[in-house]
């Protein structure tokens, strides 16, 4: 990768002198951004002795030297060809810019195949097609080809599906004073990915914060290996999240569409923070320019009260908690107020503070004060008449350096939001060492997620190992012997990892059943076993409260004669005997495999409501105890659980160890497609809890 | 109202040219923003004979005019006397921006009292305490103090329980380009209200747009009445939403805490719009001066395929319907591009046109297709080295007049958003006369509502009338020989409702109750009938599924031992017996009398499990049918009762009825304020529902 970024030499292909020759926009930027490295054009029609000074060859051989960097701006059909032609000359780096791949279908697709079977073939790694590559302010190197001045230099590097999405970035980032560490628009991202890049930029010194925008996420578990193993943040909006989406998505960069709750714990899982809002980008920038806020108690200030109202929404919303810096801190502050007209709490209404030096040193003893993690600050620099009046005394006088000297002696962050004519708070931006922020909203949203990003930064990394008690040879046996779509006889591979069902036997003879029946006791369940009753009710081969050997005959029976008349010829495998469960709260847990994340497993409300109250949560396989734990507290359904109206509790730790369990058997038999738990049934005593039914699909 | 937005005469109290003289700086305002009325400054210490040319009195008696409003910003203590002389000089109309009223608490409160006493004393209407009270850009008028240029004038109005938040506004609209008609910044609002204001706002030509901060609603009702009742949009930001934000509005201005979901409810009712980000009223500003967006067909264009991506997840998740313009639009776009490897759909990525012009038809052409309702489009001018290239072609171009064309031509919306240095975007957005938005997320969010808006208005204003088979006065008879918290007793107003609960009958009697049994059908239920065991089941007080007469005079029995053991001497009063009701779906219907929005029905997934999933819906009282069915389809558990997993649907019109009822029960009598029918059964069967139990409370 370090060559992708710090190439010592670039040849340029497709460049000219004729008219709208986009190569020659790039050649341009490089020279603009001031790029030192050596540069070389080459046109197979030749013709053209040098593009703006930089010399033309005909081909990639005549070269005095192997260029560190192949960079392709050429219609798709001609880009295979002259990928092969660099490889042959032994170059082993390349950009392609182009679009006409498999973002758009038919032909494209092929030339995307060839482009990949090409760079295999000479060992080439390539960024694109479809994208527009790389930029580094560190060395000039400017690849995107629309006309761009080089944006500030600083420590956010920017990793993007969209092209056109990291460019409206970067005319966002001069304005509010966030410098741009290098930039990678990976386009349809045939050979290096987001996780390559993430990788280079986790080492990369100049980086201090890494930002994706993806359309897409195909290798899931590798984004987040790749993010949970650097210190770094990584800031993603993720794009395509419905179905309008994915077909503007699919057209744009050929991206398909991910399941979008299992993103969400993945990421957080990983550290990694979710962005909703495209500006929150900047704001995200921002927030990790501050000192980390290490706890959750949050003070929040301004001079306009209606302001402290609405950050007191906004911090309960986002489930900050509210310092209390104790009496002592208000006496203070309130020998620096006026009339005495305002009640002194957190919020902290600073309205009646008229001298600024007062509001700095407020701002500075709330921020030492060790019963508060962090601030938040709102105020505004108005456009007013300018004279001595005590308004523009308190709204114009510069406490930045106030603020400053608190954030950088305290080490807590105090994240400020001025609002006021563009031009003044643009140029105050670009005064000041520390961030201000374009609107509340965005910024207290956003320093909760560097709170948090920090706090899973400061916690173990996840770990988690097999719970006891598995049979795994058992398991392995199981899943050997059986194919394609399983029913109830799933409770024996459930057993093997440990996971309770209510007793049940199989029988295949009246005899057997009577047995089966006395050895589990009155009253059972007979469910019929059949590959030709998967919906075994409407087979009729469900026979519930079976109080006794004569019924059990019977019913025996009444369940082959049934089946028959559900299926002329339908094969007869036996029943299943089970003990009718007692009570309970019907739960479910279930499995499946992600395309881009791997094994999930999932559960939440069962029953024959699961799609009406989606009251579901996932975790990525294997999970931990812990983990299942925080997320099952989530669910509306928990407070069944903790017993509500005067219910007992029931088995909640059971029910996170059979959780934990599936995960692991969901991650340790990828064979297994899909995973169905439903109901399982927490006992209405408190006394545990059993899966009352199962299935699963191997593949 | 008009004399306080129009005064022709002014008197100041306080007024003094000693330093930090806040009412000069107010005077000061006025002469600014060239106010042509008459001026006088009073000051009962005398010594002084002008303050900036304005000759000053030492009492109101000795003005030669009755000014036709008077200003005060002195200490509160000071104000009600200074008020009263006002009185007794003949004014009419007051400005109150001091602080320290019931804001404050204590002796606060009991200054408001007295100001509020010596208004109606002398019948003088008065905007305030603490508020900046009154700004009008017709005529100059400027009451806040804190130093201010006149902005821009234009069509919102605002009207503000924040003095600050308003005048954070202004400095905000200068640069969006949005021009302000009226302010008022009605602080504690004791005399003059928001609803004043919005009745005044929507009788004001000036006035195009009303926009409200709010940290509390006292009276919905009216609030409701009078944005129902003018045609221009009233856009809410209501803060105090949390439990937070209600400890720092209760201290600065004495806000007190509405219930959320009845808010949103009412609004919807009304055409209120209610945003959620204080930077949405410049959003909103601009979406009211687009045309209508008449239907729900949208187009979103974007040259950058990021964007497309990013509109079409924005378009979707605000319920927008993407317009199909048809082959033959896409035939004549697909004419302007260049390179043929973009999919032209909707989303529409013209990234491949490099002609603005291309860009321009493009645009006009979607606007005047009959199946498209308006659009949206999001593009950038970035900050490029000016050059003859295509991309400086591309971005640079001016196609302003183009879109405003369109958009005048075609009577629809073109919602534009425009990234690029704010220096730049600032500068377009005033040069041209149809707005261009900062984010694309606030655009999409606003449109949505701006068509909600139109869409609202265009329909028959809310009716409702009194469902049949009401009988009116067997209720008023039940209501009257009630008091507090009654039982299953309810069931017999229902009944005057015509609300079906399970056949049911009161006996006091062991032989009254076996009539009563026989005459219902076995089994049936007994429940105690009791003042001393509200909660009947913990009280032994029910018993089910009682099959014959044996069981009865048992059960008569029990219910009485247990009672008593429950509580010793408790009254006795007979039992109700009640038909077993068959299986069904358990929801529930209730009725409470919002401090602010009155009479109140609720409705959603009942049972015990109300709290769990908290799946309800609320409408102001009396509702119509229409609107509970609309809102009854926004739950969760509607999928239950339109029969999920093969189940029979349920009676879904009777339950609309029965909630229909219940909300013209809560509006006619205002003595319940309380009513909770819990469960209603829809029963599996599909045949109907019923109330199975009931409990009110009358006040």
């Amino acid at each position: 990768m370090k060559k992708i970024f710090y190439p010592e030499s670039i040849a340029i292909w497709g460049l000219s002198n004729r008219e709208n020759n986009i190569p020659r926009l790039m050649l341009e930027n490089l020279i603009r951004w001031g790029f030192t490295g050596r540069l070389f054009g080459i046109h197979p029609k030749g013709g053209e002795s040098h593009v703006d000074g930089v010399k033309m060859f005909k081909s990639v051989a005549e070269l005095p030297l192997v260029p560190d960097l192949a960079v392709f701006l050429l219609p798709a059909r001609f880009i295979p060809g002259a990928l092969r032609e660099a490889g042959e000359a032994g170059v082993k780096r390349a950009a392609v810019l182009s679009g006409g791949f498999n973002e758009s279908g038919g032909q494209g697709e092929k030339l995307a195949e060839e482009l990949m079977e090409t760079a295999r073939e000479f060992g080439i790694r390539f960024m694109g097609p479809n994208g527009l590559t790389v930029a580094n302010t560190a060395n000039g190197l400017c690849l995107p080809f629309t006309p761009a001045f080089k944006p500030p230099q600083g420590g956010m590097s920017m990793i993007t599906q969209s092209g056109g999405m990291g460019l409206f970035l970067w005319n966002l980032m001069a304005d509010e004073n966030i410098g741009l560490a290098k930039f990678a628009s990976i386009g349809n991202k045939l050979n290096i990915t987001e996780v390559d890049c993430i990788r280079y930029f986790g080492e990369d010194p100049e980086t201090k914060v890494i930002c994706l925008y993806l359309e897409s996420i195909p290798n899931g578990r590798e984004l987040i290996e790749a993010a949970s193993e650097i210190d770094k943040p990584v800031i993603v909006y993720k794009s395509n999240t419905t179905s309008a989406g994915n077909k503007a998505a699919m057209s744009h960069t050929a991206a398909i569409s991910n399941n979008e709750a299992i993103i969400d714990s993945a990421f957080e899982r990983a550290g990694i923070i979710r962005i909703q809002e495209f500006f929150d980008f900047i704001s995200a920038a921002k927030a990790f320019e501050l000192p980390p806020m290490k706890g959750n108690r949050i003070m929040a200030i301004s001079p306009a009260g209606g302001f402290t109202v609405m950050m007191a929404d906004l911090c309960e919303t986002q489930e900050f908690e509210f310092a209390d810096p104790g009496p002592s801190f208000y006496e203070e502050v309130a020998k620096f107020t006026n009339a005495g007209v305002i009640n002194l709490s957190n919020p902290l209404d600073l309205g009646d503070v008229y001298d600024p030096s007062g509001t700095a040193s407020a701002i500075s003893l709330a921020l030492h004060n060790e019963n508060v993690d962090g601030a938040v600050y709102v105020t505004q620099n108005p456009q007013m008449p300018k004279d001595d009046d005590v308004f523009n005394k308190m709204f114009k006088t510069d406490i930045s350096k106030n603020v400053t000297g608190a954030i950088r002696s305290s080490g807590k962050p105090l994240a400020a939001c001025l609002y006021g004519p563009t031009r003044t708070i643009n140029r105050l931006k670009k005064n000041v060492t520390v961030p201000i922020f374009s609107s509340p909203e965005s910024m207290i949203r956003i320093l909760k997620k560097q709170q948090l990003f920090h706090q899973k930064k400061s916690e173990p990394a996840f770990k988690t190992s097999l719970p006891r008690g598995i049979d795994m040879d058992k398991a392995s046996a199981w899943i050997d012997s059986h194919t394609g779509t399983c029913g109830e006889e799933s409770l024996e591979l459930l057993e093997a990892f440990g996971i309770a069902a209510a007793p049940n036997k199989t029988a295949t003879t009246e005899a057997e059943a009577i047995a089966a029946a006395t050895a589990i006791g009155y009253p059972v369940v007979m469910k019929v076993i059949s590959p030709d009753a998967v919906h075994k009710s409407e087979a009729g081969g469900v026979l519930v409260g079976l109080p006794n050997e004569n019924a059990i005959r019977e019913g025996f029976l009444t369940i082959q004669k049934n089946l028959e008349s559900y299926k002329a010829g339908a094969r007869f495998d036996g029943v299943r005997l089970m003990a009718m469960a007692s009570d309970g709260h019907d739960m479910f847990v279930g499995g499946m495999v992600d395309d881009a994340f791997g094994p999930v497993v999932l559960f939440g409300y069962g029953g024959i409501y699961i799609e009406v109250f989606q009251d579901a949560q996932n975790a990525l396989a294997p999970s931990n105890e812990a983990e299942i734990r925080m997320k099952l507290e989530r669910l509306s359904s928990f407070k069944i659980l903790e017993g509500t109206r005067g219910q007992i509790r029931s088995d909640i730790e059971g029910y996170v160890d059979l959780i934990h369990r599936v995960s692991h058997l969901m991650a340790s038999f990828p064979q297994i497609k899909e995973l169905d738990l439903n109901p399982v049934r927490l006992l209405a005593d408190g006394s545990g809890c059993l899966a009352l039914d199962a299935r699963c699909r191997l593949g």
